[in-house]
């Protein structure tokens, strides 16, 4: 019997894709599930499926703030630095795209969990090469390497196939988790339960 | 020391505040909390707030289909029955109003969840005085006299001073939760947290 899978898709200019990202890993491996990081972006959503040129919370007012306060409660029960960055969202194409590169080459939780940090921990600009770099290595990149493979057309051709992807798999948000029978969670808040629905989806099948 | 109150914001075409009401006294009764049932209308704040005409989930048909989904498994999980009201959302004003008279006399709880399993347990059209009747009677209320009462101009007053109320302290959902010292909790997954902030605020005042 294989491992049961669970796709985790996030977008690194998500909020709540933080701190989804820094425990998906731990809460998959005590239910013996396997994540598969499945980075994609937002915007195309946004602006196809609710016309939107600019993230939720900055277009509502109130839910932008509530969601300021609620992803700071979040993190502190996580025991999760938090640092509103200063720009939001951050462009995220870049790092998007070095994830795809990291997903061949068996980095890309690691390098995945860094640039969250970067951008919601220590308020970095994670579309800046010169950010990147030292996150790259200290995920066990070769970051000159990354970068070029990350502006080649494959890489690019593979990160639109996501957004395609993700739209025709009903996902509107992130972070997204979608079992292998199909069934999908979003938000945060329903890791746990993604990940128990692949375990136990697993075990039917088995 | 009195109990520690938590106010219940809660909007009876809203699909999550059913969970959210079917429980919350008992959750904030195991921690000692008082609630405070606090009937609003969302549509002035969908309207004001995001210029919106029709429930998000009609909106934008991605969040509606997986909302169905998601309120399918949340209900299961509660224990609780969910048909799919066929249509939605259901204009909520004259259950509304009545709770507000329910306030008064001591039934709005009971007779906010008669509410919601009309609602979404047996597809019955809440805006119709012949369903609320029953409903009514069952929570303990003399019928004939919370109509004429809802249909006053104070309670209409009432109604209109909470949906005030809830754009001036940061709403725009449905439901929330507000503690004593102003922390708003949004959405039945935080239902637990709001108990358990309005509980341990209690302690640190005493």
């Amino acid at each position: 019997m294989t491992a049961p899978t669970l796709e985790f898709w996030y977008e690194f200019a998500s909020t709540y894709s933080y701190p989804a990202a820094m425990r998906v890993e731990d809460v998959a491996r005590d239910l013996g599930v396997r994540v598969e990081w499945r980075p994609f972006l937002l915007g195309p959503l946004f602006l196809e499926q609710q016309g939107l040129h600019d993230s939720p919370f900055n277009v509502v007012k109130e839910k932008g703030d509530y969601m300021w306060r609620d992803l700071q409660r979040v993190c502190e029960e996580q025991g999760l630095p938090l640092e509103k960055p200063s720009q939001f969202p951050r462009n995220s194409l870049l790092p998007a795209r070095l994830a795809l590169v990291g997903a061949e080459q068996g980095w890309i939780a690691a390098f995945s969990r860094a640039v969250y940090e970067a951008e919601f921990a220590h308020d970095q600009d994670i579309s800046d090469p010169a950010v990147l770099r030292p996150l790259l290595a200290r995920a066990g990149a070769d970051p000159e390497a990354a970068l070029e493979a990350a502006g080649s057309e494959p890489v690019k051709a593979r990160l639109k196939a996501h957004v395609e992807d993700a739209k025709a798999r009903g996902l509107f948000g992130a972070p997204s988790f979608l079992t292998s029978d199909g069934e999908l969670f979003w938000g945060n808040d329903r890791l746990e339960q993604a990940v128990q629905w692949a375990a136990r989806s697993a075990l039917t099948d088995a």
